[in-house]
């Protein structure tokens, strides 16, 4: 079993190494400054744990892992464009629009997700794809609540935006490792809970959302909570997932 | 063999009904929007005409038709936004953005493309969803050329912008009626051509483009080899595509 740390510099010199589609031509550096920005890579790392715990090999879902990170990236260049969040940073470097123009960063989000797609699709099955692209479609959902301050109901917003991409990280690891659907419901259990526990943690640590409404101190502890269950779940699966455990035990106490 | 408008009617009735995905909420009415507006619906029917005509059930074809439409009304919808053309109208009718505002308009974009993957994905091949990702790539390429000014080599960029995507609506046609890789050459041809021959007709229409630099009588004559071409390459193909023939000449002589 490797460690956290191992996936996560298997993944990026798989991203780093990656050929993007030759089309694309110019547009391939903006797409790659996003890609690289050192992101904390947590969803394509989970994806990796996730195909080596149920028995299969991380190298082979790397396409996966990768394709999971590039719907996040597309995610997070048209949510800093000046239509929805208006953000001139990301990771303390200016955001994709800032170096690029608007028009460059819209495009580069949108080849992001096709190129995400294209990974998906070099598998022999469509199940990889099916699971990105039923994610995505439920965290545009979320971004749409969420721009509209349709925030009625603010767990199913981020169930929406955060919880269907960290849970797709999850499923298509299993796809990958090539778990047959009846015996994925334990591990589909363990990644429906990471959504929350990532998103209390992240408002702790900004400052807003859970973190308004319930203070540091109740946001804290729903996020014990969260960790908690995440755990109780990981518990029941019938396989060695110390690794995934370490992986919540970060999200939980992670101060980045 | 049905006729282009009996395939339109098919698939205007088809997109009508189709089920978009329940947790996309609010978002749905802007998709139906630019879904609904009108269009020629030129893609599509070519990808069900081709269908029946290498042997398939247009009906069978209609998931991939649909989805060959949506990636193109995505493409329309983010071209449209102020970063890109800046264009208020669209087909006669407020544009996306003028309608929903930017922000509602990118994301209808962006879920546009996810619901075509998600369509073409509902077949057991990953064939169909692997061509429209290669096509949409290209077709990116093509617009970030287009955005650039970068118009050293206007055929490519029309090749990529325009000519990918209907090239893919014949290819999304062949993997549907099951046409062996190695049989596709001929059909290909002929998809390979109609790029240039819809886009010569657009410039001459809009009075800009070839239609500028050749003049409207260059122009014309341009469009003129373009439908010949494309004749003689249905021509080598081994199976009745009268209907095909007849798309070619409405492309040849549209006023729209």
């Amino acid at each position: 079993m490797r460690a956290p740390d191992e996936l996560r510099a298997l993944l990026d010199s798989y991203l780093r190494e990656l050929a993007l589609t030759p089309e694309l031509g110019g547009l391939e550096e903006a797409m790659r400054y996003t890609i690289e920005s050192g992101g904390k890579r947590i969803r394509p790392v989970l994806c990796l744990a996730t195909a080596e715990a149920a028995g299969g090999e991380p190298e082979r879902a790397l396409p996966a892992a990768a394709a999971v990170e590039l719907v996040h990236t597309f995610s997070l260049v048209h949510d800093d464009l000046p239509a929805m969040d208006d953000d001139d940073e990301r990771r303390g470097r200016p955001s994709a629009h800032i170096a690029f123009g608007e028009g460059v960063a819209l495009l580069a989000g949108d080849a992001l997700l096709a190129e995400a797609f294209r990974l998906a699709l070099s598998y022999g099955t469509t199940a990889v794809a099916r699971e990105l692209a039923e994610a995505t479609l439920g965290m545009i959902g979320g971004q749409y609540r969420d721009i509209t301050s349709d925030e009625s109901d603010l767990a199913e917003l981020h169930r929406l935006k955060t919880g269907r991409l960290l849970a797709a990280a999850v499923g298509c690891g299993l796809w990958v490792a090539e778990v047959p659907e009846a015996a994925q419901g334990p591990w589909r259990a363990f990644g429906d809970e990471l959504g929350l526990l990532f998103q209390v943690v992240d408002d702790v640590l900004d400052g807003d959302g859970y973190a308004l409404r319930l203070g540091e101190e109740g946001a804290r502890a729903l996020a014990a909570e969260a960790a908690d269950r995440s755990a109780e779940r990981l518990a029941a699966i019938p396989a060695d997932t110390s690794v995934l455990g370490e992986i919540v035990g970060g999200l939980a106490v992670r101060t980045s």
